[in-house]
Order: structure tokens, then sequence, then C-alpha cells
């Protein structure tokens, strides 16, 4: 692991400032708390620019992540290239497309983020949505658990998944959330026309915010002992009964 | 995993006898290659009585497994009770219960066991079989990837599958096989009555000496580039279709 994170590491104020003017997409920056000057300055603005995870950390955290000479900020070059939600939707409308969209909200463990890419690949879904902060790192383990699907499959990094739920619903797309509270059979939901769902942390499940505004929420019934499914086994579940009634 | 492994490892002739006439139950035996003996052969004659993989190895391998004095023979216990089959399909027969089982050939990967178990517990499977050579061990990371599923549901270890599968069918159990090659959709099959899953290994699905004798065989749609789900998805999508159609 650390090699792989050290080959996708850059930093000094400089270097980032220059990744950022080539395009290279990051997965994350870590800047000093306490960081100013001229230079900070430009790299601020070209941080304002572009959609990327920001972490403020005292000085201790960059010096751990490298002994080299950071000046304050420390980035990850991404090994996937994201991409924007409000460009695909348009473009599966205009080729005569139904779009099926899975959205998770703070599934952070990688091989549980890759095998939910896998399965949505294989499910034909359009793209995959997850949050710009808290959800697991597109990163070499979660690539390899997708078995490549991560460099198939659009994903998208959003701000706020409330704005973003709100959006689809805007665009026509009915949105279904997977929750244990709800009481609905998930198989016994509509899952054809314009459809996301969303499928929740592997914690504490979807958020409120988002619970509250979705259309349906539809849950798979556990008749055992152990209370709940892994996330990604959840995810085929209801990935594949859309599938099975949208085609 | 280190610790893990050497907190349940036993070694020396008389301990592993020991741990047998105690009644323990072993994962997995480690014998030397060229060992004879008197205490040898009790050792032999007592293994042969019990359900155990025995491995035989030159003396180098189990030096690496133990620096201790291992007498040629190094033993795990295992952190599941195995249980019989045999005793399993006339006690849910008894209580007027549709067997409901998943078998699984040849699946090596302990996470992936892992969370096959924890969504056959949530699905209602009555037991998990699994091969006696080949199949992964239900260690801890097993167990834990299964949420503690392995400690509530019946896991059985059988010599040969084939040889169970015919078991199966003679108990009136109706056995389908996952398979990629299948043409027939998943979700086009009946999973009422006594019935059995058979899931395969990861990287070469399911033997053709099984294959040749099932009932039926299904596939998942796979709409997508990479052309196959992980075994514990795929594992989910089918149990929750005869799950839905079971009830």
């Amino acid at each position: 692991m650390k090699q792989v994170k050290e080959k996708n590491m850059i930093f000094g104020i400089r270097a980032v400032i220059e990744a950022i003017d080539a395009g290279k997409e990051l997965d994350k920056v870590f800047i000093r708390r306490e960081m100013g000057g001229e230079l900070a300055k430009e790299l601020f603005d070209k941080l304002k620019d572009i959609q990327v995870p920001i972490q403020k950390v005292p000085l201790e955290k960059l010096n751990k992540l490298t002994m080299k000479n950071h000046q304050g900020v420390v980035a990850y070059i991404s090994s996937i290239e994201y991409q924007r939600i409000e460009n695909i939707i348009p473009a599966l409308y205009e080729a005569g497309k139904d779009p099926f969209i899975v959205i998770l909200d703070g599934v952070t463990d990688v091989r549980n983020f890759g095998a939910i890419a896998r399965t949505c690949e294989c499910a034909g879904v359009d793209a995959i949505i997850v949050p710009m902060k808290g959800g697991a790192a597109a990163n070499a383990d979660a690539i390899k658990t997708s078995a490549g699907a991560l460099h198939v499959i659009p994903v998208c990094r959003e701000n706020s998944l409330h704005n973003t739920v709100s959006f689809l619903q805007k665009c026509g797309i009915k949105v279904i959330a997977a929750s244990e509270k709800a009481s609905h059979d998930y198989s016994k939901t509509d899952y054809s026309g314009p459809l996301a769902i969303v499928m929740g942390a592997e914690d504490v499940g979807i958020s409120t915010d988002i619970l509250r505004i979705v259309d349906d929420m539809v849950s798979i019934p556990i008749l055992g002992q152990i209370g709940s499914l892994n996330v990604s086994v959840a995810t085929g579940v209801i990935v594949y009964e859309a599938v099975k009634q949208r085609n």
C-alpha cells in the first residue's frame, strides 16, 4: 500500500499547482492549517476551481506523509477520471436511454466500493455517484476489487448528495433508497424508467436529509439473526432486481 | 493474522492426539512426509476416524509454521463447529421444512466465504456445504467478514461434493448450479421446494463432474464489459431470488 500511495503522491506548492494546471485529477489534498504567503494564495485559487476534497491538517500529519520538503501541501493524484453527473444525464436522455444511477452515501470500505463498482458495471448501471468527502477512495485496492470496473464505469464526486438527489429528481429520475428501516419490500417496487438507487454507509446507513427527499425506501427481508447484509451484496440484490424489471 | 494462527495452532503428536480425543474440531493437519513410529501410527488411526483435511509436507514447511518441537505434526483447531449434512437434512424434513442449502465448490477467498455466510444466514439458508479440501478456511478473517454468521449457520465439510450432490438429490432436493456458461436466466428458474444452490470457485467456476449431475444451470445476465460478478455478490443475487420465490 505504502508504495502505491507514494507513487500517486505529489508535494510542494509549485508541484501541486502544476499538476492542477496539467489537468491531473486529484483524489485528496492535505494542506497545513496555518498556511499563508503569495504562492499559497495562488494554490488556494487553483483549488477553488476544481472538485477535490481538501483537508486542513497540522504540520505533523504532513511530516508523517512525507519526510521530503512538502512546503505545507501533499496531494494524491487520482487513479480514475471523475465525471460530472450534469453531463452524463443529458447525454443518456439524448441517446434515448433511461438513466440508471447508483448513489453511495458514505460507503467507506474500499473493497465494498470496488465490489459495488464491479456489480454496477456488470448490471449496466450508467454511473456511480459518491460524496466528495467521507466516501471510499478509488485507490489501488478499490480498483483491484472492482476487477477494473472503476476504469470503465463513470464515477461522479458531488459536494452535496442532497443537492444531487434533488437535481436527479428534477431530471425526471425516480430515486429509491435502500434502508433497513423501510417496510417496503425491495422486490415489490417498480424500478422501470429513469432510476437512481441510493445505498448507505456500512454502519449508519443513508443520511436523514437524503431519506427525507427520496421517492421510495425499500428494504431486503432479513430472515436470520445477523440482521444486515454486506452493502456490496445488498447493492447486488437490489440492482439486479432492477435489471430484471427493466429488461 | 500470525497471532490468530498461532493461538489456534497445536503441535506435537501427543498434543494432536489429545485434541482429537477431547473432541476438538480441527481445520487442517500438516504432517511430515516421511513420518513413522508407534506414536505416529496411533495418530494416523485417530485421524482416520475424523473428518479433517490432511496435508503431507516436507520438514521445512513444518519448521516454518513453528520453531518449536513439532515432532512432524502441526494442526489448527477450528474456530467453528462443523456439522454433518446427513443429520441436517432429515431434521429439516422432520420439522416440516423444505431444505434450502448453499454449496460452495472451491470458493477460496476467506472474505468471499465470510460474506457468503453472512448472506446465507440473512436469507434463512439452512446450511452451507464446503469441500474438505480446496475451500476457504473458516478462520478469523472469514468469521469477521461474516459478521459472526459463521458461528450461527451450520457449515458442513464434505470429502466429495459430487457424492454430496447425489445424496441431496436422493433426498428429493433440486440442485441448481450457477454457471457463467449457462444460458438459462437465474430469474426464470423455479426455486420452490427442497433446494440446493451451487456456487463455484472465483476463477474456474464449478467443477465439471458436478455440473454434469445438477438439475439445472443458471446464469446472471452480464450487461457490461467486465464479464463476471464477484462470487459473494452473485450468491446474494441468486439466493435472494430464491427467497423471494419461496416466501
